[in-house]
């Protein structure tokens, strides 16, 4: 089992953010899937969210993943629960992390989140949040424009800094020590938002967080493996074109060998999952 | 056949200003499919466009549609010729329609050409407008943050003025005297435009041009639809939520009455065409 690779998947790119954390542990082999055929997630009802994600679970079951890392924040935030119900591997989101990382920094108990529509409506990061600490004040808000500039290569241009006051305004309003990065696409904003923020506040990047949590689980459930791995494959569902040029930013580096492949669709009871690899 | 309705589709919301030129026509029935589950098409590879256009094309297909109008850019760019080749309904796109009114509006031959990165790589405007008039200069560029930006209702906002601005200059610089609006987005703009662009440069808007090449297609095809028309339709594959709150803001009136649907996934050779209403 513990020769078994780690599954990560994402809507699209925004999870190399999270890979690039993952990929330092030494000796583990990694598969990343991006459904960029329907990216974004962010922008979507919650029940198709849930369907994408079980449909990008069961292709990364399929290739026998030892765990899941869903790297995409909108779809931890709907489908976990959907997705940790039906396998059997253990299934890492970045939701949790990242709260419990806010909720342990904070020195006022004032934290922002920030996120896609879905997420931020689907209200996760502040279940989680206040689950860790129930005093903790937590602030949200939508920042849809983000994506789009960071895929535009945006991410440090004036119209990134004007997005940015106008979307966190309400919360430096709030007094926040603390704002919780809950998109993968965020940390590549890092600077402006650090500009826009000033040195008072912390930011919190999930997907570091994230890695951490994989390390710790890989750790309990002994899955470490130790011998030197294949290299890292990467799928997605549109043409990898894009996603080579957009990722090769994310990663700082030249990213070849990206394959095209279908997932199934699912039916609503999800009957064309893999014997096996199922609860 | 005249009985029947005319079906129009795009990735989402963009084509709703399409169906409001289209809905004036006296008698007919529409019937609108926005593709909302994997909006936008825009940014995806153009076989990723085609195999969607196809389902969407499809999914009308089986209403009975006398008449097949592709209110999406993107999908008229990439995927018209695989339409056109596959059913025997008329299938219009936007591209022609806004492409002759360019040709026939610009004075001094120097046309701008704004759209989606998919649309703008197609070179489809460019084509077209030359099959026209093969001395005109075309300049083009695309501009995705455009669409995102009317979806979180900033047309209107200096983050609005200041994309614009960015995008537009190369154009500007080029002495354009007619610019196309390339996006089903981009009549929202309309008011950003005018300001960044000055009077001198007329904006032509594609969808009102196709609803025009409708009425001739009608007229010609001898199908017009003179008695009282039922009321018009709306399918979305995503939640109808999103749909009925952005598309109100496009038609500037209440949006009810949208069913969600499931899009046949279709295979390399389409083989889940209905019967009858393929070639």
């Amino acid at each position: 089992m513990s020769q078994r690779a780690i599954g990560i998947f994402d809507s699209g790119v925004g999870g190399l953010t999270v890979y690039k954390e993952i990929v330092r542990l030494p000796g583990e082999e990694l598969i990343y899937l991006g459904d960029t055929a329907r990216v974004p997630y962010g922008n979507k009802g919650a029940d198709t969210v849930v369907r994408y994600a079980l449909e990008a679970a069961n292709f990364l079951l399929s290739k026998q993943v030892k765990l899941l890392v869903v790297a995409c924040n909108t779809a931890s935030a709907v489908a976990l629960p959907f997705l940790e119900e039906r396998f059997r591997v253990p299934v890492i989101g970045v939701i949790e992390p990242g709260a419990r990382k806010a909720a342990s920094v904070t020195r006022n108990g004032r934290v922002g989140v920030i996120g896609t529509a879905a997420t931020i409506g689907s209200g996760a990061y502040t279940r989680a949040i206040r689950a860790c600490r129930s005093d903790i004040e937590i602030f949200t808000q939508p920042c849809p424009l983000f994506v789009p500039l960071v895929e535009e290569g945006w991410a440090d241009h004036p119209v990134a800094r004007l997005v940015a006051e106008e979307y966190l305004r309400p919360l430096t309003e709030r007094g926040i020590d603390t704002l919780v990065l809950g998109c993968t696409h965020y940390p590549m904003l890092k600077k402006v938002l650090r500009e826009v923020l000033g040195e008072g506040v912390q930011l919190v990047d999930s997907g570091a967080e994230t890695a951490l949590t994989v390390t710790t689980i890989l750790r309990q459930m002994g899955l470490f493996h130790l011998s030197p791995p294949g290299p890292p494959r990467f799928f997605v569902t549109d043409s990898p074109v894009q996603f080579e040029r957009v990722g090769g930013a994310f990663l700082g580096d030249r990213l070849t060998n990206v394959q095209r492949v279908e997932l199934g669709m699912l039916g609503p009871a999800g009957e064309r999952f893999e014997e096996g690899e199922n609860k």
